[in-house]
């Protein structure tokens, strides 16, 4: 096999991301999350290991479903305290010279006109290396403390963020030609800058974008849409998305149902990188790997998995026992459970056992022992590459950099150096804009006039 | 005098901040405005300096008051293109020590609870260090691109800005008690984190904040409001204010009924510092000087500039010959021309002559009596310290760190190193959070109950 595989970090703005309690740890930086050394080291280790990018989920509100309180999830660290990921990218560019910064933002709380201009403020100060990871959020308690009663229904979400996606398309590629800025007597060429002038459903902007173009224009699309309407927005505006199952076959059945849909809306199967959730814990040998899964688990907090599983899932787990069973169901979350293990019947026990480490596959061994595990995954499933969860950061990551990294490296499975260029050049290597079969091309100034 | 005068550097995410134009200068790094390494750069000069914070302007608009387009501010680059200010300030809190970062953001376009996080998000990331100055927005044209017909009303936006000043308040003093995190076998204490349950007029929030307690908890409050509903809106909730007045004496008399105004509000009126709009000129000798001042006037683009000047007048100045007289009042921008240049009949020339090089008092002269006149000033004023724009960016800034900051030293009026700690401990010397007299000190856990 010589495909390169790609590989992005799972992280997130908060003490403990997929496996809370564990930044409890001795080992772990996890309550570091709010200093900036702790990225800007973290950073440092993903480009040391030749990391595609660092990937960081978000939430804007607490897991309150268990016990119908955030209490569980605030002592279990379980993904809040929860601070803004955007505020990261600055000083992490400043560090790094490749890695990509995909950070998550959710089309249902900021008006797309201010967010089209965050968005181009980091592509230009990273030169060319910010993706967006697009969400539509989930979350009751997110859509409670900006003053809705609750969360708008799913599907709509998809609809107001497909003119989202329109209005931010119009903003990054059509309102600026691309030789608008001339700084020679003028700064700038009026007649090269085109006022939008949408008018849609949802939103009214009438105006010029307020940046002028960046170097990917539409900063590099990643999303993670488990349920139908999800999977065609993703096959329409993604270039890259997360997926997870448990089983190598369940997620091949994933990736060619995407890249089916991909087809379907137009576009070459290819123009969307899937990246698979995963899990690796390693050690100089079998021994010393096993040693750590198991120590690592004496650290996990369940009732503050259980606060994650409950928000996932959209019901209160607090009333079960943990050998009651718990039927399995897709419920639109962004990934729910369903996705992660395979629907049906579970008891709470099997969710924790299942996912107490983050997302599986969770591999566990030795280096050459790991490497043959990923590359058969990645062989199996047709995925490009992993989304690699951590346990304990950042030894999960100074692990897989030190152990695995060379491994595959000597497979010819893993990059030696970083390719030139932006984000979207090194994922595609045709350059800095999306393709001309994207949506974001159709949106020329052309076709604003 | 043995008072320190305090610096901030005025600066915007944008070709020229206040001298459209002048990115053509062959000295200005304006153009870099997009790159992080131009903002790095600064933040070093500044912190070389030991300024006490970089001040970044906004708007999210461009000026189109100016025959009814954006045209002329786009050739000038004046403001436009412009991109975020906060995205700079995890890469500038990475570079520097002490430097205090201020960011501009409006209370008219985005909702309280996000913005509560990402503030929190920034004085973690700077350890303290960050500033929030408040405005309530004054273009239409930002107002239009989020899709209202024109801005709300002056004084609504102010009534909004107070609701909105009592939301973040609460999240930012109230939800989290100081020991709420204990980092023991639990990461956080539910029994001391506590919902705000807030059910205003304009916001509903029910919830607890998402982030623990940061440095400050309030993030240093600046304002520059000039009309009264402005002045009563800084007197309640700014700890420093931005003035501009072109002679000594109206400076001081705004600096007096600033002062009489906090403490009407049951504040010492001295917990608020007043930065005096201020541009200075300087180099080895007078004649070096004055070659510079001219040189950098040679640059204005006058058309940008009314570009600028009709955004802040409220009115279109596309019309008027350079000798028509124009009727200058106070229009409630938030740095209006009126406060500017005290009011009445101007001609558009003497706007152009008066304000080219930014705000006044422009000073310009060897360092000795550069240090002269700003000691004088200071004095006669009352004022706490400069806000210094540039003409030329970073040459304006250079120059003064490496020529008046010695000769302010020597004299024994400026700080030789940073004082320890938060921005706010730096500025009062009294502890991380508000005095017990500001308003945000209400909003205690215990309040909320």
């Amino acid at each position: 096999m010589d495909k390169q595989i790609r590989v992005t970090a799972f992280a997130m703005n908060t003490p403990t991301h997929l496996s809370p309690g564990t930044w409890r740890h001795p080992a772990s930086q996890g309550r570091r999350y709010k200093d900036l050394s702790y990225w800007t080291d973290l950073a440092r280790t993903l480009e040391r290991g030749l990391f595609d990018g660092l990937f960081i989920a978000d939430v804007l509100g607490a897991y309150d479903v268990y016990a119908g309180t955030p209490d569980a999830a605030l002592r279990g660290g379980a993904q809040v305290p929860v601070n803004d990921p955007m505020m990261l990218v600055s000083a992490i560019a400043h560090v790094t010279r490749h890695l990509g910064i995909a950070v998550t933002a959710s089309t249902s709380y900021e008006h797309p006109y201010p967010f089209a201009r965050r968005m181009s403020t980091l592509d230009h100060l990273t030169g060319g290396r910010v993706a967006w990871n697009i969400v539509t959020s989930y979350l009751d308690s997110a859509a409670r403390n900006i003053g809705l009663d609750r969360q708008v229904g799913h599907d709509e979400r998809y609809d107001i963020a497909d003119e989202y996606l329109e209005v931010v398309y119009k903003l990054w590629q059509g309102s600026w030609e691309d030789d608008a800025v001339r700084a020679d007597d003028h700064y700038a060429d009026p007649a090269k800058i085109h006022p939008i002038a949408h008018e849609g459903r949802w939103f009214t902007v009438p105006g010029i974008h307020l940046c002028e173009p960046s170097p990917q224009r539409t900063p590099l699309l990643f999303q993670a849409g488990t349920s139908h309407r999800g999977k065609d927005f993703a096959a329409r505006h993604a270039e890259a998305v997360f997926a997870v199952a448990p089983e190598a076959a369940m997620l091949r059945k994933q990736v060619e149902d995407l890249r089916g849909r991909v087809a379907a809306a137009g576009r070459d199967p290819h123009d969307i990188k899937v990246f698979s959730g995963c899990t690796v814990i390693t050690g100089e040998t079998e021994a010393e790997a096993r040693a750590k899964y198991d120590e690592y688990r004496s650290h996990i907090d369940p009732e503050g998995m259980l606060a994650l599983f409950s928000g996932w899932l959209g019901f209160d787990l607090s009333p079960y026992g943990l050998d009651d069973p718990v039927r399995v169901v897709p419920n639109h979350a962004v990934q729910s459970i369903a996705e992660t293990l395979g629907q049906g019947d579970w008891t709470v026990r099997d969710l924790l056992e299942r996912l107490a480490l983050g997302h599986p596959p969770v591999i566990v061994g030795a280096p050459d022992k790991v490497a043959d595990e990923i590359q058969q995954w990645i062989e199996e499933t047709g995925a490009d590459g992993l989304n690699l969860g951590h346990v304990v950061t950042p030894s999960t990551y100074e692990d897989f950099v030190d152990l695995i990294v060379p491994e595959l490296q000597r497979r010819g499975a893993y990059k030696t150096q970083y390719a030139d260029g932006t984000l979207r050049h090194k994922f595609f290597g045709r350059g800095d804009r999306p393709a001309p079969t994207h949506p974001g091309s159709r949106y020329t100034h052309a076709a604003l006039d």
